[in-house]
């Protein structure tokens, strides 16, 4: 039996399938009878010695976990920068981790966690501390390298597809005395991977969603209003999804062209609002517009099965590889087959992941610049496919778990950042 | 075996479960052997006769349609006005109904609707034209009369209570570095019945959501603004709830407070986008909000069971009550107890449900105004139980139909409104 302590930390932004990575590491590890620690706000639960003894959780409490999105034991967005800027910080992981034998350090994150996981295990090696780090991939910007996707994407791609589905057909009833144009914001301020996965939700000439932004195309204003006129005339109705990250060909972020309500009051952005308005102002057409935000990353009423595999596995393979001492890896997706839809999961050394960003090919954005291609289609359909709903109670809302964590006694002074 | 056709028109903003109605009264027309006519964007295609042949619709087509959003056959936002008013309207309505052999006309609305469906009724009797007009229920704002509830409106509120749960636990876990507050707009313009029905997503002091806004209370921004300062400082973070109809002492909508943007165009309104800034000026909290929009009408993916159950019911007894002549009538939702849940159809003359409006009982807002009673529990809890979800085909989206129904050919000369 391996002796020490296995430290989780989840990071940056949660998801719908996180909490599924983290009831595999519990699983795996109470299997291999290693007790795991978490910490409380990702990073700085670790630094302000604020852990949690999740072995504390029963076994339904960690199955109920699996399907509960959000994240359990709390994130954080904190960047920890070089060894030598952030010394001090570093050097304060590892004395809490010395003082509670943390041996194995499950970092569940993206690129900027890779790269905190790939430095802790370095400031370790140099002063001879035994500690295996392995980073855990999650996201749903899906732009981490080296894995064919990222646990938490596919969910929030179903998420978008089904939604822009869904009010497709609400918009193409009403266009006829009403709304004619529909925007929908998708999450992606770099990379336009969910605004791509919208592409699912229809396929043809006059298919919703009939113009896709992505933040990889400069925003062009008058292409996109004649666009739009084009397809309510043609089609009866337009439906739009918009990445928020798109920009002016100045180089200037659409959402921040939000100014100030008539109370003087800085009006906070958003690209959907801002397009509504010139598509009314321009155009005439009556507009509707959606801004899901932390819904399209917290529906785990939707999830996809897919995606939940995949969270599922990266969790028991962080375990299994920290035990077996792969120090500085990550497990990562490997794509087989597209259709049937096959995949295994690999380990590959953070130093390939960290801080590299994953950008969408060039090849999936159709060459009008406002659709997908058929390349996009067969990487993205197997990752959507799958139901995998909660279980509901009899009060018809589903049955999500925020389960109580004892805290561990702390055996350090208190830390001033 | 009775002799005419039966004309069938869809009203106002779709739901998740009209067409379920729609395919209800299909399937009892058939089953009777009556000719189905569907008029293509509600009322508007039967003043310009263009008319949809629904019988022609395969069962397999009919079974699809029960389970999929929007409106199959079109709908519209016109209201007519007073007989007297517009009376050519009324008269040409009548001429395609002869034209057609229309002996039944089933009116898929909310109160407008239902005073259609009255005054085409009184017309008829006037002409003594030998038509049986019935009203059937459909509006996710809940504010229909004489019914316990509105088909729609389940299902509308069983995305809210889920949703809000979900980014509940979004927020909660990143609140310590990030997100404080998070502000979900809700529709309803004049009732706050769905944003009550987020008070299903948690029960007691410091769940979620911690404050709901109502339109029958007047929104005190101050007031508001200390009460989100209070939960965060107690809770860590704030989840709120905004109809989209409140309004402050001077009667003046909150959504209409928004300005221009940089570019000096009009920025179109928004409850939570001003809420948003306000609380990211007032007290600096990191602030996300969601605006649902036409999804929380659409989301047939996450239909309530009861929901469903209830608009299929007033669909096939809509039939039942037109052929048995039952004139100028709606069939109802009559609720026989709460827990466990009981209900039957029963049928309401037009007469009572026209133009008036159920606004939501006084009884059912909290004291301090900011949350919902025991009592709304009891009315809302049973109306988003039990789930039914539609197929899914492999590519992992719901397997929604857009029938092609085939046009009937114009009997008279066109119509010039």
């Amino acid at each position: 039996m391996p002796t020490g302590t296995l430290l989780y930390a989840q990071s940056g932004g949660v998801t719908a399938v996180i909490n599924a990575t983290a009831a595999a590491v519990l699983q795996a590890a109470r299997a291999r009878r290693v007790r795991v620690l978490a910490a409380r706000n990702g990073i700085l639960g670790a630094l302000a010695e604020d852990l949690l003894d999740a072995s504390a959780l029963t076994a339904t409490e960690v199955r109920r976990l699996a399907h509960t999105p959000g994240g359990a034991f709390g994130s954080c967005r904190l960047k920890l920068k070089s060894l030598a800027e952030d010394r001090a910080k570093y050097e304060r992981l590892l004395a809490v981790f010395r003082a509670h034998d943390v041996r194995w350090f499950l970092y569940n994150g993206g690129n900027d966690s890779a790269d905190t996981a790939l430095k802790v295990s370095q400031l370790a090696a140099e002063y001879g501390y035994p500690l295996t780090c392995v980073g855990v991939p999650k996201t749903i910007d899906n732009d981490l390298a080296v894995t064919d996707c990222s646990p938490g994407f596919g969910s929030a791609a179903k998420y978008t597809a089904v939604s822009v589905r869904e009010c497709a057909l609400d918009v193409a009833a009403m266009a006829e005395t009403s709304t004619r144009v529909f925007i929908y914001e998708a999450m992606g301020r770099h990379a336009g991977w969910l605004a791509a996965a919208a592409g699912l939700a229809g396929d043809g000439r006059d298919a919703a969603p009939h113009l896709i932004l992505f933040p990889e195309r400069v925003f062009d204003e008058a292409d996109f209003l004649a666009r739009v006129d084009a397809v309510v005339k043609r089609v009866g109705h337009c439906v739009v999804v918009a990445s928020e990250g798109i920009r002016t060909a100045d180089g200037r972020f659409v959402a921040e062209a939000g100014g100030q309500d008539s109370f003087g009051h800085a009006q906070l952005g958003g690209v959907a609002a801002h397009l509504a308005a010139r598509v009314k102002d321009a155009l005439g057409h009556k507009v509707h517009w959606a801004l899901p935000d932390y819904l399209q990353r917290s529906a785990r009423h939707l999830a996809s099965a897919t995606d939940l595999a995949h969270a599922t596995a990266v969790g028991r393979a962080a375990v299994e590889a920290a035990l077996a001492g792969q120090n500085a890896v990550m497990p990562v997706i490997v794509r087989d087959g597209d259709a049937p839809y096959r995949w295994h999961v690999d380990i590959a050394p953070l130093a390939r992941i960290a801080n590299h960003e994953k950008t969408m090919p060039k090849g999936f954005i159709r060459a009008d610049g406002y659709g997908i291609t058929a390349a996009a289609r067969r990487y993205l359909a197997p990752l959507v496919a799958g139901e995998a709903y909660p279980p509901y109670g009899r009060d018809g809302l589903p049955d999500y778990v925020q389960p109580k964590v004892p805290g561990v006694r702390r055996r350090l002074p208190r830390w001033q950042a």
